[in-house]
C-alpha cells in the first residue's frame, strides 16, 4: 500500500485551499522583544518586528524571568526527572501551584504541560466524575475544550456564542437532578469579544450548574493583580474552575486548572494526561512563578499593553484599514480570503520586516480570515506608525477590502488620558 | 447540587482501594543526582536518595544541558511566545528537530510538550487521515497510544502482549485492502521487557501494514548513538514511525515523532494538539539537543547505566528480594500488595531515607504492585549496597514475600567483565 501518497495527498488538499502553513523560523533576541531574527527558506536571517505574538505582555524576556530559569537549572538541573507520581514533583512546581492558588483565591491550583492539556483533560474528567452530567458549551470554545468535551463521552449541549437567553432554554430544557457543567472563555481570542460572566453565573447559579471558564487570553492582563476578566469584574468567588496558561500573559509554557481541593485532588487522581506525563522542569516553574508574582505586584504591563493596543487600533483604522471591534488587546484586521491573507502576511515580511501570521480556516470560519495583531507593551508608537505604513502599502498593493461597518474606532474617539504613556520595567 | 462531595467519594475510592497517590516533595541538587532534599507534610526537609527517577541517565543534571538552557534563555528568554504558526517557531526548536531526525535516520522530526501528547496526536492524526484504517495495538500499550487509538475513532484489534502469532492472526483476517497501523513500545517501562521489533516488521512487510514504535524507554539508552532498541538491532529504516521523549534518557521534557516527510507534514498540519499549542522553549529546546548531541557521540553513559542495573538487579536477588526478570535497566520488585506496596515505600523514605514511590493499579494490573527501581550511572556501588540494607531491612519489618520463581538473577550469573566500571563525564 502507497501510504506515503496518502498523507501527500492529504497535506495537497491543505495546499490547494490555501490553508498550508509554513512555519517562519524565528530567533527572538532577549532584551529586545519585539524585534528578532528571521531565516527565511534558504537560512538568510534578517531582522523584523514580531506582531503577532501570543508573548502578550513581554514577560517571556523579562529579567526576572530570564534570571528565575538560569538561577534555578543552576541548581536543581534542566528537567524534572519523572511524572508527577514517579519523583516528579519539584518544589518550584509546589511553589508554582501554591501561587496559582492565591493568584485566582481558591484553594488549590494543578500544573499541565499545555494550556490545550489543562482543557482536555479537566473538561473530561470533572465530566466523567460527575453521574450524567450534561455540558453546556458555547458554540465558539476552543478546539482543547471541545476536545475535552469529546472525550468525556457525555452528552453536551452547544449554545449560541455569548448568548444568555439561548443558555438559559438549554438548561431549562435538562432534567433539574442532572449534574451541569457550562464550559466557556472569558476571552475569545480570535474575535477578542468578552463573554457576559455574570449572567452566567447567575444562571449557573439558578440552575445548580458548575462553571468552567478558559481565562487563557486574560490572565495577567486583566484584574489589578493579573487574575483575569473574573478578577477584574469581581466574579473569582462565582467561577468552579479558572483554566489558564503560563504561555501567553506569563510569557513561559505550560498550563494549569485552579479550584476548591476536591476538584483538583480528583483531577489529579484520575487525568491520565496528567498522571502519565512528566511534569514541567523546576527551571520552568520558576519562571513561570517569577512572571506571576511580578504581575501580582506590577500593572505597568497591564496598563502600557492596554494603552499600545487602543493606539494600534485608533492609527490602523484611521487610516482607513479594516480594524474588527473588540473589547480587548486584540486587534483583528479582516481580509476575508485565505490567499490574499497569506499573500497579505507574505508581503509584509519580504518587504517590511513585519511578521503577522495569516489567520485562516479552521482556527477562524471561511470569509473571516484576517491578520491578527497584538500590540504588547514593548511596541513603541514608532513601530505602530511603521505597522500603519506597511499595512496600507500591502493593502493597496493586493487591493484588498477597506472599511468595513464594524471598524467604528477612530482616532478622534480616543481620549487624551487613554494615551498616557506609563514607564515600563525589566 | 452537593457537587464538592461528588468529587471527594471519588478520590476517597481511591483511598479506601490504597491507591490514593500523595507527591514527594522534591528538591534535586544539581551536580549531586541522585540526591535530592525531600520536604514532609509538615515542610521538613532532609535529604534523600531517588531511585526511581526516569531521569535514567542524570542528563537532566549534566553540564552541558544546564549550560545550553542558561546560555538559550539569556540569549532569546524563557518562552516561544507563541504557537508553532503564531510566531512560535523558534531557532534552537528547529535545530532539535533537525537532531531528531538525525538521531532516528529519519528524514524529519515533529516536537510535542510531551510524549504523551505525541502519541495521542500522531496516532489519532494518521489514522484518521488513513480511509478505514484498521489498528493493531499491543495489549500493554501506554495510556497515551490507548488514547490517541480511541480517539482516532478508527477500528482496532488488540494483540496479546508481544504475541507475534496472535498479531498475525489479526493482520490475516483483516481485509487486505485496507490500511494498516501497527502500534507497540520497544520497551515496556513496567516490565522492562522488550518487543519482538524484527518480526512484527516482518509481519507489516507481508501484510502491508504501518509500523509505529514507542521508544520512549530507550532513546538515549539503547543503540551506538542513542537511537533506541530499533537502533541497536539494527531494525530503524523498518519503522514508519518512531515516537520518544525528551523526558527520560535525555532528561529535559517534550515528545516527539520522527518519520518521513510525508507523515510529519501530515501530522504538523492536522493534529490539534499540535496545532494549537504553545511551541517549547528555545532555552528548553537547546538544552534537549545538547543531551541528544551529547548522546550520540558518547557510550559512557548508557555502559555505567548498564552496568549499575545488572549490579543492582544481582546485588537484590542475591539478597532474597523478589527481583522480576527484565532485559533492561528497569528493576521491578515484585509486592503484590497495594497497602504494602505503599507501607514499603513510606517505610523507605521515613527510615532509610530512601525515595521509591509505589506502582500500583491502574499503572500495573492489580496483584503485581510493585517498587519499580531504576539505576542510573551516578548511582554509585555504595548506594546499591545501601539500597539493599534497607530493602531487607523493610522486606523483613513488613514481612513481605521473598523469593520468585522469575527472580532468577544472581550475583553470580554476572562475569566480572559486565561489572567493568567505566568513567563518567559531566
Amino acid at each position: 500500500m502507497d501510504y506515503r501518497s496518502i498523507f501527500e495527498d492529504a497535506v495537497d488538499t491543505l495546499r490547494q485551499e490555501k490553508r498550508y502553513r509554513v512555519f517562519a523560523d524565528l530567533e527572538r533576541i532577549a532584551g529586545r522583544f519585539p524585534r528578532a531574527v528571521y531565516r527565511d527558506g534558504s537560512d538568510n536571517a534578517r531582522e523584523i518586528t514580531i506582531w503577532c505574538s501570543n508573548d502578550y505582555l513581554g514577560m517571556g524576556q523579562h529579567e526576572t524571568t530570564i534570571t528565575a530559569m538560569q538561577e534555578t537549572a543552576g541548581r536543581l538541573g534542566v528537567g524534572s526527572g519523572g511524572t508527577r507520581n514517579i519523583s516528579g514533583t519539584n518544589r518550584p512546581l509546589v511553589e508554582l501551584e501554591r501561587s496559582l492558588a492565591d493568584l485566582h483565591r481558591k484553594e488549590g491550583a494543578l500544573v499541565f504541560t499545555s494550556g490545550f492539556v489543562s482543557n482536555e483533560a479537566a473538561i473530561a474528567t470533572i465530566a466523567r466524575l460527575l453521574p450524567d452530567c450534561m455540558i453546556f458549551s458555547d458554540q465558539l470554545n476552543h478546539a482543547s475544550m471541545i476536545q475535552g468535551v469529546r472525550q468525556s463521552g457525555m452528552q453536551k449541549a452547544i449554545f449560541r456564542h455569548n448568548d444568555v437567553a439561548h443558555l438559559r432554554d438549554l438548561l431549562a430544557a435538562c432534567d433539574r437532578k442532572r449534574p451541569k457543567l457550562i464550559c466557556f472563555e472569558s476571552i475569545y481570542s480570535m474575535d477578542g469579544d468578552v463573554a457576559p460572566i455574570k449572567e452566567i453565573c447567575d444562571l449557573a447559579e439558578e440552575f445548580g450548574a458548575m462553571t468552567y471558564i478558559d481565562e487563557v487570553h486574560a490572565v495577567g492582563m486583566y484584574g489589578p493583580r493579573g487574575g483575569g476578566i473574573a478578577e477584574r469584574d469581581g466574579l473569582m468567588d462565582r467561577i468552579d474552575v479558572v483554566e489558564g496558561t503560563l504561555a501567553k500573559g506569563f510569557g513561559v509554557m505550560g498550563g494549569y486548572i485552579a479550584a476548591n481541593k476536591a476538584i483538583i485532588d480528583a483531577v489529579r487522581s484520575y487525568a491520565p494526561e496528567f498522571i502519565f506525563t512528566t511534569s514541567l522542569p523546576p527551571a520552568l516553574c520558576a519562571a513561570a512563578r517569577a512572571s506571576i508574582e511580578h504581575l501580582k505586584a506590577s500593572s505597568v504591563e497591564r496598563s502600557m499593553q492596554q494603552r499600545q493596543a487602543r493606539l494600534t487600533k485608533a492609527i490602523l483604522a484611521d487610516a482607513g484599514l479594516p480594524v474588527m471591534q473588540t473589547d480587548t488587546h486584540i486587534v483583528p484586521l479582516l481580509v476575508g480570503d485565505a490567499r490574499q491573507c497569506k499573500a497579505a502576511s507574505d508581503m509584509l515580511l519580504e518587504k517590511h520586516n513585519i511578521y503577522i501570521q495569516p489567520i485562516n480556516y479552521p482556527t477562524v470560519p471561511k470569509g473571516t480570515e484576517r491578520l491578527r495583531i497584538t500590540p504588547t507593551p514593548l511596541h513603541t508608537d514608532e513601530m505602530i506608525f511603521e505597522l500603519r505604513h506597511a499595512l496600507v502599502s500591502v493593502w493597496t498593493s493586493l487591493e484588498l477590502p477597506r472599511e468595513r461597518a464594524d471598524a467604528a474606532i477612530t482616532a478622534s474617539k480616543l481620549t487624551s488620558g487613554d494615551l498616557t504613556l506609563p514607564t515600563i520595567g525589566g
